[in-house]
């Protein structure tokens, strides 16, 4: 149980992100249908790269963070807080060795990204998310977004990275 | 010697890739002035991102591999052998352990791009390249390209890669 509770704990916490939520159907201008986000972000695999990540251990990730346009402006402008309507992904895979790569290296030390994890979002939208620090996070395994209860965990650990807006990535130059 | 003469076939190998070399001013046309690439492909840091990569042992690395337009819709077309202008771009960090992502993780696992360590390319131009498979291999290093005798490792590694047309990078979903 311990062991699950870090899992997910740091699945949320390593880039846990928000996605945008476009208003649901029927859904009057203002009110917030859930307090993070549940749909995909349009487009985000065509947005352009800002850094990659590795997480060791029981995690034992690879992936890469991408931004939107005004994420990507921000980052290299060096605007604090981020503007509305940034939106962050974090695309993880599993850390798998590359056969390929290691043998034309003679010994094992290339990783590349294997299966898919999860997909992470941030979304900023200060209004419908006030409650998270302006931020809506979003976490999808498999195209579905997780449930409620994981979804707390998001906004407790970004809140200590307060000096950067809660977001934890740096632009990698 | 023999760590370094790693280093060397490592950091080439890993991704040894091409840039766009545009003709030499004065250069009559269909006269290659270099067996590789000597000049920074424009614009490269706003590609799209095909995929992360991550060397662990003596190269340490962490980094992601970019593509130009016609890259990306190669990939994702599967189209072999990659066509003409297709620029795949590696660029490389060390790979640091976070100490900010670590206090939240509450364990030492998060690794981020430190400081840049080169920036690769490879160039596809079947008629300027043709002596390395169609490809002109690029490295640099603070923007300066490496030396004639350091290239000469790239195409040997990569030729080992002939299924995909001398390219080890897949694409991640």
């Amino acid at each position: 149980m311990k062991r699950l509770t870090f899992l997910l704990v740091a699945a949320a916490t390593t880039v846990c992100l928000i996605t945008f939520m476009a208003s649901a159907p029927g859904q009057p201008d203002g009110q917030s249908a859930a307090p993070y986000v549940t749909e995909i972000p349009h487009g985000y695999r065509d947005w352009r790269w800002i850094s990659s990540t590795h997480e060791a251990g029981d995690l034992n990730s690879l992936g890469a963070i991408l931004g939107n346009d005004v994420a990507i402006e921000a980052y290299r402008e060096g605007k604090l807080p981020f503007p509305e309507g940034t939106i962050i992904a974090a695309l993880h895979y599993r850390n798998v060795p590359s056969e390929e790569n290691n043998r034309v290296f003679g010994q094992a030390q290339s990783f590349v990204p294997g299966a898919p994890t999860n997909i992470q979002f941030m979304v900023k939208d200060s209004r419908r998310y006030a409650a998270t620090g302006g931020w809506g996070f979003a976490t999808f395994t498999d195209g579905k977004p997780a449930d409620a209860a994981s979804m707390k965990s998001c906004f407790p650990c970004h809140e200590k990275a307060k000096d950067t807006d809660l977001v934890f990535t740096r632009y990698a130059p």
